[in-house]
């Protein structure tokens, strides 16, 4: 929790008087919510918005005035976790299964500040199984679809039945065990219909947080 | 009405006994429901899947029997209407809300079979406004992403309400003009998170049938 606390720290000093923040979403994002929370209350000036209802019941418990997305154009900064980072930058995300808010809200910000713990700074992505949002219309289609690009495709469960996000669509959990070339792949899920979106985030981050176990906290340098 | 009846009519001879067939939604597509209940009345033996409510409710009057997409893997045949074609074969759809199920149908089809009235032949796709569906979440984001590819979006509504598909989303009506390279258009778009499918359909027909007001049908010929 300490690193994950320590890379938050630090991420929030990025935020300034003025800017429109978007939230993210997860464990590390909850200590950003907060960092945020305690700075707000200390007089910074900001407007929010939130890729999670979990993280806008946070904001609002904090003090941290929320902004319609119908009022901006666009997100000055944002700050999220991931569950896989590599060399280049590029993530995966989705685990939490917020990754199509996570997504839309990221698109939209000028800079994405991704805060992690050192376990999930990777070589190559795919050992963590990349999630993706599909419509439940015809979803076995979709599923043998996501299946011929090489991965084994497993229907996420709640409760004994198919888990159904925000949005009201399936996530499946694909396992490929290792992403070669994250970019090409993002491009061949979304061009499945039946895919809303996939977790890889590939070339969307402008910086990396990292932080470790002993409290320390590094920019990762990009490749 | 006799044109697009006359084109059905020629596009549901390339249905042979023992195939899983794609019913598509709209005016031509009714025409070719139609005529596969007479053909199935007659000892035709087909399953089929529908892509709307309206095409399954006029399948099991006719008696056709469906299938469900657990126990397919591919469908041999899907006939469908567009509201645009080029001469390439792209077409625009989605003008009645059902272009994602109609998508997703296509997609994992061995053959399209695309009917039409002369009326939906054009030189370049694009007068047609392009149905986008999108996610509610955000979807002021979404739309000013759209607008930045060069359309004007206009959110489609009903009864003063936006319109909701049966997937839960919003329909953006994004009206170019002309849209002269629609393979890129198609990827930009897929690439916006929010986006879940646009009303483009590039390289997936196997042909074109077209039927004349004075009741002739001719096969398009591609580029």
């Amino acid at each position: 929790m300490e690193a994950k606390k320590a890379a938050a720290e630090l991420a929030i000093m990025d935020v300034h008087d003025g800017m429109i923040v978007g939230l993210g979403t997860g464990s590390t994002a909850y200590w950003a919510i907060q960092g945020l929370g305690l700075r707000v209350q200390n007089g910074l000036n900001i407007q929010a918005v939130a890729t999670s209802v979990a993280s806008e019941n946070l904001a609002k418990e904090l003090g941290i005035p929320l902004i319609p997305f119908a009022d901006i154009t666009e997100i000055d900064i944002t700050i999220d976790g991931a569950d896989e980072v590599d060399a280049d930058w590029h993530l995966t995300k989705g685990g939490g299964g917020a990754l199509l808010r996570e997504k839309i809200v990221a698109f939209s910000s000028k800079k994405l500040i991704v805060v992690v713990d050192e376990s999930k700074v990777v070589e190559r992505l795919g050992t963590f199984p990349l999630p993706v949002e599909i419509v439940q219309f015809g979803y076995e289609l979709t599923i043998r679809n996501l299946q011929a690009l090489g991965c084994e495709p497993q229907v996420r469960m709640a409760d004994n039945q198919p888990y159904v996000t925000d949005n009201g669509n399936y996530i499946i959990d694909c396992y490929f065990g290792s992403i070669p070339n994250p970019a090409e792949l993002h491009q061949a899920m979304n061009s499945i219909p039946g895919v809303v979106e996939n977790g890889l985030f590939v070339g969307m981050a402008s910086q990396v947080i990292v932080g470790y176990r002993d409290g320390s906290v590094k920019r990762l340098v990009g490749e």
